[in-house]
């Protein structure tokens, strides 16, 4: 498997063929076998609990040698309870509802036929993601759950760490039965590899790759396979002229500063020109500690607050920076929306329905939200359990995704021998 | 909008960035005004029939003196009778239901936000069509049923049929208040258009090819748009022992000979060495005057038979030859299915409804069928009105894709001021 003679779509080639019939088996595996296989995985993962503490630290090591920075390194750490976080969070996922086998809907023909259609798994799911080793094992338990084999590449600052996970959780899945190849990780973290991987028509259903900006760009511009993914997350929040001012300055603050490294942060801030307090909420996200760069008319509100160049409108900054403007109307939110956003989540603030609704209809983004914070854009916090990642395309599945996100349909017809006239 | 300066990225630019205006106009028309509009189109096609008739004539014209094959000239063909029909099935779209504004499912989490995905038009839509002109009329309606801008780009047979019979659309569209952008034609037949419309990643959202093998399988090989298309439909029907021979018969004169030359037409025929029958089975074909190529075991059943060469087994006909072989058991069947087939639409005929479970279960294909003819596998006899294509991929919508294969959905959340703790 490890053969260095091998070109990198031959090692993918079989991987991918492997993947397809333990596939096969997936599909047809009951939803209780395939929770029993994760909950043996889980514990597994908690029986090798010392065996990826040492494989963790070699990665940790390197990395120190190598000069990531501190952030990186957290990232990178796992530790007891970390790996019991791991554990539960796959036996979490075992316990989500299995969406295969589910009939989405179904009719009678005149002549008789009877036709449903039927939920079924994706297939062969490719997985392409940096340093956090968790996305191993969280990304294995919603494949598998959802009756999908899954090809994990994961980066190379967290490759020991990566193995013992994946090792660990072959062994649980070997045990209650599935096959091993449920569950692949690339051999090596050779880069040609995650080109072959995007290239894999045919073999790979789809890619979701987990991670920062540029890997995620690269995923977008090679892929053959279709991706399912979000490159940036610049999200608007509009104040209306009817929005509750203290409503507003809650939903302001915790858009941005609950956590500003997340996708669902807000990037800009879009105030009305008719909003009475504009400058109350320029100023507590100021002495929050958060920059604010505004457009002349921002500025003019608070000294501390900077000029917006032109590029700032569309910079995902993922850090204590907002951009903000006054618009005139909803109509100029949802214009400026469309121009600069990027169709991941837009919210509005107001009392006033009907515009509410407007807006929610009008913005042509993944999610949209009416008085509420865009930090809640996450699969978690929308009730899916888990989530694989947030898509910002338009095809197959649109914000956050999940196990049915992961799965498709077939037309299942029952006659009695009716042909066609 | 035709200046012979512009590359074909600056004209299918330009042509995006109009739909994707008209495409927000015709997200938030309501469903009547839409059915307005296509009955006004539909009107609008029966006024100018002479106009669509003259034009025609020069198509034909054309055709003739460039050698088109009296079927492909019969294909191009128009008159007052055809004019009527595509009239006629204009309107049929009109009555559709509308699936934009659905809500898929709902949710109200327990800090109160409430959750709703909605169906909307996936925006735009890009259709490169070979020489039936009809395709015209049929896609811009499908489009504009569902609340989508089209994109259209006919071959050069029919260029000035398509040309006429696009003006008639607009007339009418534009007389009933909606854009006249929502229907495009794409103003040449030059080939690097289409080549512009497959790289126009973020400006055409799904591209659909309707037309010969060549086609599909350029767009597919070359679009970094999403592509919804089937290349092959190598369409099996496996006559299990416990099959009722009669009904056997019945399908597989049915699958094979009702019309060949469509993509539901079967191709291959595995007979279960338990099947009591086969000779019968085989003379039924050679009596219909279909050409049957069999394996050594089929050979032997009847001297008519010729001998299946490799190749054979993975060949769509679309004409009266059909490869036969005999296979023992059903799972000798599904795995010569997961082999040689396209995913298209495998049928099994058998009176074992445990078999015949295990067979629909087990074929990973868009349709399945139990005791039918695989010539049902269409969006029109699926119930679903009209349909733009038949998929074989396994992303976004599989099998017959009519107007709801036409849509995404958004997120759409409803709060009272809930910000994330």
């Amino acid at each position: 498997m490890n053969d260095l003679t091998q070109t990198p779509e031959m090692i993918i080639g079989g991987m991918g063929a492997r993947a397809r019939n333990a596939a096969a088996i997936l599909a047809r595996t009951s939803s209780e076998d395939k929770a029993k296989a994760l909950i043996a995985a889980a514990g597994a993962l908690r029986d090798a609990t010392t065996k990826i503490i040492l494989a963790n630290r070699k990665d940790m090591e390197r990395g120190a040698a190598n000069g990531l920075t501190s952030a990186m390194l957290d990232r990178l750490r796992l530790d007891e309870a970390r790996i019991a976080g791991i554990a539960d969070a796959v036996e979490q996922v075992a316990s989500l509802p299995d969406p295969v086998g589910a009939v989405i809907d179904e009719t009678q023909r005149p002549n008789g036929m009877k036709l449903q259609r039927v939920r079924v798994p994706l297939g062969v799911i490719g997985i392409i993601y940096e340093s956090r080793p968790n996305v191993t094992a969280d990304a294995a338990a919603l494949g598998l759950r959802s009756g999908n084999a899954v090809i994990l590449r994961g980066g190379s600052e967290a490759v020991e760490s990566n193995r013992a996970i994946h090792a660990a959780m072959v062994a649980g899945i070997v045990e209650s039965g599935l096959p091993a190849d449920a569950v692949q990780l690339v051999p090596s973290t050779d880069r040609a590899l995650v080109g072959a991987m995007l290239r894999a028509n045919g073999l790979i259903d789809i890619i979701v790759p987990r991670g920062g900006k540029s890997l995620v760009a690269r995923v977008q511009e090679e892929a053959r396979v279709p991706v399912l993914a979000h490159l940036d997350g610049i999200c608007h929040t509009y104040v209306h002229a009817a929005a509750d001012a203290a409503m507003a300055r809650e939903i302001v603050l915790n858009a941005k500063m609950r956590r500003t490294g997340i996708c669902g942060a807000m990037e800009t801030l879009l105030i009305d020109k008719g909003f009475a307090h504009p400058e109350m909420l320029v100023a507590a996200l100021l002495d929050a500690r958060c920059e604010v760069r505004g457009d002349a008319a921002v500025k003019a509100l608070d000294d501390r607050v900077e000029p917006a160049q032109e590029a700032d409108w569309d910079t995902e900054y993922l850090d204590s920076i907002v951009t903000a403007g006054l618009v005139d109307g909803v109509d100029e939110a949802l214009a400026h929306i469309a121009a600069h956003g990027s169709h991941h989540t837009d919210a509005i603030v107001t009392a006033d329905a009907a515009t509410a609704e407007h807006f929610l209809q009008a913005c042509d983004s993944a999610i949209v939200m009416w008085n509420a914070s865009s930090q809640f854009a996450d699969g978690g916090e929308f009730g899916l359990g888990a989530e694989i990642g947030i898509s910002t395309g338009r095809m197959h599945a649109r914000g956050p995704v999940a196990l049915e996100g992961l799965t498709t349909y077939k037309w299942v017809v029952r006659g009695a021998g009716q042909t066609r006239p």
